[in-house]
């Protein structure tokens, strides 16, 4: 609960309305009503103003609007704060609970909650205000930074680190071993993956999310960048700072990824390459060489976007097109022998 | 073991041969023996008749056969009641075994079964003969209607309802945050998922699966459907009943999916689309417009299956038909040079 | 720990320089220093030979080197086992560790360990010197052979068996149900899936891997086959020796690959197909036809992988040639119309 002058200072977006009245929530506006705040950001949304009920709405500013607004720039900005600030308490800290196993020889900050099921292995260290959800399991020697939360299930493997304020989704694995053989004739032997991960400060890995550990040395994730569920990232892989990484994406090792790059859903980028900062990967593009920065390109091999839509849309024509092709090609004989019969009548 | 009449009255099928024989077991044709009963479907197959040493077969009918039969229209279904009925024995419930942590707050339906290693948070509810194999987590306020089953490693997260006869297999995870981050200059400000994810009767999740959480409101799975292992279901999705999602499937947020449709496995559709009914989507379709229903489709973007076939065919041709256009093109400049200079001398 | 002569002799290598010099560790050949030794093997670094301030080397046969060398015609493999013997030592078996639970019934080899948060189930083996990091689940009657190691949050159902020196990387799922339902009209009847699955030896299994059970009968992995992460092994697939299977590959139900096959990123087999041995496919290659030995195909349909290079780069000019073909289209009914007047008035 928080009045709406409160909400506003807290957004630093400019008040129009009462800024006594009490907001309790947030919701969709074809759903909020009393004593609830919305938003609208989308100009093709507009029109849904008229039936709106909620007490309160966050608005982009030049728009006529007949109830209590919090008029920002960033109306989607300004409503992931509100929500934070009215839906997300932060609980108490709870400590090492019943049922979790934590190694005598761990190190754990301040105010930490460690759910049931938790296993915490030797020399681990784990910072102030950290959360591990049920099930989180931290091999020896791993690193956990302030504030960092670890959902149900997930797994770092011996020595990794993660920073500060990092968010993991459900069983997601941190430091998996690299896929890595050497064929010795018959099959294959094992390198051993002996480097680990690091994943920065900011960063939200989603569920079910592989993160392999380097053969050597770091596979590395930069600060503030996102990754959504079941993604691949395999050993060596380097990927920037606010990089956005989209569900079921594969990269292969040793690529280097930019910052402020997007990689679409299920994009696949082969091994040993780099990508500079701020390319825009649509979904499902394949890249396989390296890229220079500050593109937006699609398809397997990428392009432009605009061609890449283009190509694919005519994909569709192709057999009318081969069709066409041999038509014309008989046609085109026709038109030769016709001429050169003239040209022997002539 | 039951009785082939048994069996038959059991199955709807109609009986050939001895009622009283004793069957103990469900083969493939080429393996059944002694005391097994085999089916066959697939005209394709029937000639492996002959060869057939089980001691009973469920067939379709019109089909001459030598041994003991249950004859019934659907065949492959006949046989999946017969399997379920010869092998799986429901287990004697265990209720909340040593090594499991339940809430005090949690209320438990009657004849539970709760395996050790799994932590049931507050508020929860779990009804009438529902069985959570060892490592399932529950976040505090979860729902699980009566006879579910969920699988060891199984993540719930906060406040998601499960329904009645749902299985779960093991480490999917309901309820992840959805991926949305609102940019605010320099990189990310996350936000907040608090909405929830329903599961309704009688759906299937696979192994590996994930089915993000609502950033307001509700993910939704509706009744009957089956959805395959490491799919990616984002926020907001709402998905149909008795609709089949093939493994390694993706669906990006707010995305409605109607009844009875089948995604083929590793298709990708974008976010805010509508899919009717009875839409079916070939292997690795990609959709990125809505959907009418009644249609089977492929590619992306998606075509009528068949011209995507042969759409699919040609493109080995593409580099063929490139050199064949450039050659065409020459050869059409000769002949309009040809004809232009017996204008000129004409 | 070891000196350069013990591994050379280890390798079976050729050794240039000082037999007792000590070497501690392995590293890449741009950081490596004092101590530790590093390897080339492709020609296209050795110009990186000159800076390189490693103790010793690995190399192939025929480079010049100023530093101590270890001559191996396989200097990739021979890295590979200089880093399993000074990189990764064997840990003491701890045995069963407080806060698993093993059924009174499993049968231990010796010198296992079992991590905090295991489950072991009813009458399950467990072979000598086997490692189960915390939260593996083991269902009743799974097999484990000798030596192998399984990842936290590992879940292997009921019956399956895994061979000898296996590695399961976590969060990894063996023997989930099949997805497999036979329509009963208004919605799907679940068909049991009452098989197994069989993992031979010295197989390894990435994180998040989910290999399901088979309908009846077995899934097998055969011995040595490598699968990286969140790849898709469904029910009755039959996968033979020395295959290598890369991240996010899905092979639908039935299919057999054969023996030293590889399939690239991404990559997408149909049901019921067999592929010979030998056959390597691109990243993301589409299967839907059986397969002959010895080939390297790439693309959906499939083609020989040059050719699918070449028509992948001509796929960017469709919309060009779909121009061009208009023009030429155009320009042949003037021509042709042109031709027919002349016809006329000759």
């Amino acid at each position: 609960m928080a009045t709406l002058g409160e909400l506003a200072a807290w957004v630093g977006g400019r008040l129009t309305g009462n800024p006594d009245l009490e907001v309790k929530g947030v919701a969709p506006i074809d759903s909020a009503g009393e004593g609830e705040i919305t938003f609208l950001s989308n100009p093709k949304y507009f029109k849904r103003l008229s039936g709106c009920r909620a007490s309160a709405i966050i608005l982009p500013p030049g728009v006529e609007c007949p109830i209590p607004a919090i008029v920002s720039p960033n109306p989607y900005l300004a409503f992931a704060k509100i929500l934070t600030a009215l839906a997300c308490p932060s609980p108490e800290p709870k400590g090492v609970m019943a049922g979790s196993i934590v190694s005598p020889s761990a190190v754990l900050g301040e105010s930490v909650t460690i759910h049931p099921g938790c296993v915490v292995g030797d020399q681990v260290r784990i910072g102030d205000g950290v959360v591990l959800h049920p099930n989180v399991v931290l091999y020896e020697g791993v690193v956990i930074g302030d504030h960092s939360l670890l959902h149900a299930g997930v797994v770092v493997r011996e020595r990794c680190r993660i920073g500060s304020h990092v968010i993991i989704q459900p069983s997601a694995v941190i430091g998996g071993d690299g896929f890595g053989f050497a064929p010795d004739g018959a099959g294959y032997f094992k390198i051993p993956q002996v480097g680990i991960v690091i994943v920065e400060d900011g960063v939200e890995i989603g569920a079910g999310t592989c993160i392999d550990r380097a053969t050597l040395g770091v596979t590395r994730i930069g600060k503030g960048t996102k990754i959504d569920n079941l993604v691949q990232v395999a050993h060596n892989v380097v990927i920037g700072e606010n990089t956005v990484i989209v569900s079921q994406v594969g990269i292969a090792g040793s690529t280097e990824i930019g910052n402020h790059c997007t990689l679409g859903g299920q994009v696949a980028v082969a091994g040993h390459l780099k990508i500079g900062d701020n390319v825009m990967l649509g979904a499902r593009s394949g890249v396989s060489g390296n890229l220079e920065p500050n593109q937006i390109l699609s398809g397997a091999p990428v392009m432009p976007h605009r061609q890449f839509l283009k190509a694919a849309t005519t994909f569709s024509h192709l057999p009318e097109m081969r069709r066409e092709l041999t038509q014309l090609q008989n046609r085109m004989r026709e038109l030769e022998q016709q001429l050169e019969e003239r040209e022997k009548l002539s």
